[in-house]
């Protein structure tokens, strides 16, 4: 096992009011590293005392311009050309990958063997068997490990979250969630990473699917079969060099899941849902209540509860959650001053350095490799019920 | 006092089989004629066994064509092109009047002193010296009397003053409503009857004013003053004879009101809200609750009721108001299968039919003429208080 | 092929102020009963001049009391204990079969021999075989027939069938649908006819799945295939008489279902969704549009055409689907005036009596047997695919 | 006038990479702090290029411990417990007062005279005779001033007043404006210092108030009179130390108000609106279209253009205002993931700092001390008004 990096304690520093540090080296510049980025110098401003004060060691990516840019931008210390300058950096004691999906299994794997504690975007893996190499590498290694599946940490969500686990909503039966985009419509959008089958895995299975099938994990439980269905809308796109390239990914799939603990459901992700900007929503149905959710309203959640209240004025209630009691966002400001999409990697880092620092479990509130990895596997037996239009039993 | 019908009562109707006919005589074939008769007919169809079953006597209204079309249309037995036939006709027991504002006062104070049952459409007067008038005939000829806002037959609003008079807001502070329509905005719509002060007495305050003023009485108690401003938007209208017509009724009124109970509110109408096509909400905040309308989602309340439930799951409710034990609503459906806007005349017009049959109040379930002249009352403060700058006091 | 009835056409009636009756014998007394029996009443007051006014011949039902008062409540003539009665009775010209499903395909059948025109609930049969059988009747006596889904008569359906008609949504990509209910939930709620498979054939597929899977093709177009899922959550329930009675038909179901055009979509139906007391919800998502509805919200439909306006004020636009343009709801109130669930049945009568009386065709506004028998097959095989885990292929 | 400090412009910054740093002194470390300063730390996150890098120099606070921590917190290089520190540092270019009401005058004012450029935090004076005197500093100054109304930085509200200002709603009739919070209901709710008529000058007119009195002019024009009510439910309240003191500030006022351009509107604020948490909300009805907006669902617009599309379709358009293409927003995510109220800072003193860099207006966009100061004249009528009952006139 590699040897884990020592840290102050939390508990010291706030005896003696030093905030230790916490070295953070950072794969990718582009969306996600500018939002995890942003996110981890906003921790000591929104919680005080922070567990550490993240500093911003080194940022790789392949563009030096761009590297060096945003190693300005951000406040890093410095930036590389090349991702295993992270790994040989000895300052960096959180590997943070938000680099394309086949950037995700060697680096993690190295930063495993060279005992830095990682958190990594999702998907894990392009396939389960991927998956399963990077949870292996951490496990062996005994580094703190995480999935960033962001949207546990939306303070609705995580409400949610906590009715069900209280039992509030009794028995669940129901679980639907769709998450619809629709930026690749045009026929003129080009063949970028995300439609590349090499780079990409999936399409909107991998890239959308795989956060409602997280969310499913997270509220409802583990499925035991999936059927499907997986489309390609416009199979041929042009390259930006001006060929024209197959499009091997699914543009949209549906599926029918039932869970073991007999919960039946619908997933459903596309990018070609018209109007629809970043949908994701859901809705569970309990035997006592039920909850509805929406990310363009991620403020709030909609909650059914008859037996918590009186029956003349029963009704899904918009609960606005931006109480101090909620999760997450009490830190932040006043009652009714919303948050956006973005403070949900503050949340989330905050959540992981904190496990880091006071090495207290990430899972179940943050996904781990263990997540990762089961959700590959789910996304790969949607793929092979969508194939074989059968029925496909799940089993990790 | 004159004179009033016998009836056979409800209870002899259940024990014999027998249910009484009531004899109706209506004043307009428009608008409120299509509504109330249609209403009638729908009576026995949803409540059995009803009080009475409407016998649609005679209908009167201006044009010989339209009223006969009308009889034929609706299965009224006769027709009249003189409301005068409808007082005379000793079948008619209740007096029905849907016809223009200037046709309210002296049709009524005749029924009245022929001892006829009477509700009468709103505004009750174009005056509050008109609408005393017509209290004083009723109250003297000592027959029951209805002024039609019939929104408070709306099960949504109907559940917002149970709530209210269970004391579940608590003391209440504010109100605010407004109705806007937008009809009115071309500026070649011509010069109609309802904009020509002679006939319509005022413009938005009395036809759309008037609902929310009473909404207000009926909800939250008696005003003690207002202040106002009132709007004419487009001063001259062409006629449909082609002349230019000066307009000098109010295209909208804007009034701030102070109620006895110490809550305050704003009250506003106007016909030049372009996409608010009937669009009657209000709001209301109490100690221990909040309610929110809209009568273009007529089946819905929203309830904040924070202590009937716990801290975490406060939010507004979205109360679909039709549950078989909700009020009025019952009679229809199963739940969830929504009424429209014509349901609350079948409401009013049982509850009306009903009071007379087994002469029991109209008040305050139902608006009467008292309530049809203070409304008047109101509305003539709301005009001195626009037209003097000052804060006028309501004295009845 | 039997001989029809003959009528005094509405262009006669116009010309000579004769507008022809025609005659009504209907088929239960309960729920359909009551929604058919006073939306014939309604036609005359809403349409003017009807293409006939229905007389109401008479009613049959199993309860004499109950059969008997319903005659009495909406003016039939006269009304049996004996369905037979209805076919035999030479004024009925439109046999309307409101029983439960189990009372669908002899009745229908029969009075399709007696040269009957004939509307029946869905579903037609309680299979396809069943619907089958019930379509080559109609179909060898030349009669007019419906199938009564009747949500193709909600306007802002229709609005939607008319957007995609005209091509203003383009390819259709997606259509998400699911009719979510709650009544069944409690444990305690007995065994009724609705649950049991001999009378009902199946559970909520055929009550509440029939309707969007009605809504499917017509919005979209003929399916080509489904994987399904079905689930009854509580497989015991007590009978009236005290029994436990194994419950053989399905709480819920869920679809995946790809359309001949290309478009793929969910369909989902449950009488254990917590809070939803009607919930009938679809969206589409098509290449230039995207549209949305709620049943709930039956006078509202959400509608996206980013075509049609500027990119900067592009977003879903709730249209309140009241005006005189809008289909079906022109006859009724000024706009912003909402109508309820009941008004369908009235568009629907409506539109059936219209095409007996002018001969003009039933489909595709309203469904016809054919719709009822293609439904049923989908039906069949959603089932088959929830007991094989099998993709299933559609032949009519 | 007081020598403006020098900067290297934003052209040269692009030219070479070196982009300026521009100093900042805070004053006031709690709610305004905290999002000032988080929001200045963020700008090169965000905008990049930025037109300086924010320089946090010092930050002062009465309580030394809380002023220390938040320099710690934020990354300020000094603190003070003397907000004259600021005045006195030359490091400090921007002077940003985010301190109480009564921490407004005098600190701006010695500000101006040592040629700070300035940002306060609204309301600018208590009266508007502070107001007139800190606006006279800084025209005498010749600094940069703003007075910080952050909700014109709000991406929604900035594309409705680009509607406007481009003549899409055309003539504008209607304006209703309501800001409504529930944080003092509770009687045991403490006498704190925004009840406390000395240092906060007003209630909810002046913390609540003054924002929608600024959206009304920011959006429809300068007001010419006002009609208004104010109210306290709470006369007494406890203060820290026990005592019982007299509340003399208002908990609630209501107001119409008249536009110069012939507008008329409705203006109301309250902390007494039980479960609206921070309910900003207003709506515009013009003549050719109309808006809506709710702070708490900030990322959205409901915009009813009828010409801007086909009748059939025509729907208040809920507008998701995050497209690149929308004001502000474009720097942050992609389309659809939301943002909160915090970034309203961000956006707001970007804009300052760019006007100080590049010696660009400060407004319309942005409030400056004008604002400020006609807003107090607005307030103070409004009070006037609610006293002696009588319409008064605004002239400034």
């Amino acid at each position: 096992m590699a040897e884990k990096v020592g840290f102050v304690t939390q508990g010291d520093a706030k005896a003696t009011g030093d905030i230790p540090e916490v070295g953070i080296g950072m794969l990718g510049y582009a969306f996600m590293g500018k939002a995890h980025s942003h996110a981890l110098k906003t921790i000591p401003h929104i919680y005080w005392p922070p567990p550490a004060i993240p500093k911003l060691v080194r940022i790789a990516g392949r563009s030096e311009e761009k590297v060096a840019q945003a190693a300005r931008r951000y406040g890093y210390e410095s930036y590389s050309t090349d991702w295993h300058d992270l790994i040989d950096d000895p300052r960096v004691q959180i590997f943070d990958n938000g680099g394309p999906n086949d950037q995700h299994a060697e680096p993690c794997i190295a930063a495993a063997q060279a005992g830095k504690h990682i958190i990594c975007e999702k998907p894990l893996g392009r396939t389960a068997e991927e998956a399963k190499r990077m949870l292996d590498a951490v496990e062996k290694a005994g580094v703190k490990h995480a999935t960033a599946f962001n949207y546990r940490f939306v303070p609705a969500i995580k409400l949610a979250y906590d009715l069900i686990q209280e039992g509030r909503l009794g028995r669940i039966y129901h679980f639907r969630a769709r998450y619809l985009q629709e930026w690749i419509m045009d026929p003129n959008f080009p063949m970028v990473w995300r439609l590349d089958a090499a780079t990409a895995g999936s399409g909107a299975l991998g890239d959308l699917g795989s956060h409602i099938i997280d969310l499913g994990r997270f509220l409802i439980g583990e499925p035991v079969s999936v059927s499907a269905l997986m489309k390609t809308f416009i199979p041929e796109r042009k390259t930006e060099d001006g060929r024209i390239a197959h499009v091997a990914v699914d543009d949209a799939f549906e599926a029918i899941v039932e869970y073991a603990n007999g919960a039946v459901g619908t997933l459903e992700a596309s990018r070609f849902a018209l109007g629809r900007k970043n949908s994701n929503r859901f809705e569970i149905n309990g035997e006592k209540g039920s909850i509805a959710f929406d990310m363009e309203r991620l403020n709030e959640l909609q909650v059914y509860l008859p037996e918590e209240g009186k029956p003349d004025t029963a009704g899904f209630r918009d609960v606005l959650v931006t109480e101090a009691s909620h999760p997450y966002v009490g830190v932040w400001w006043p009652q009714g001053h919303i948050i956006g999409w973005e403070h949900t990697f503050v949340h989330e880092l905050h959540h992981f350095v904190s496990a880091v620092v006071n090495d207290t479990p990430v899972g179940p509130e943050c996904g781990t490799f263990v997540d990762g990895y089961r959700n590959a596997v789910i996304c790969d037996a949607i793929a092979e019920a969508a194939r074989t239009g059968q029925r496909v039993n799940i089993a990790y």
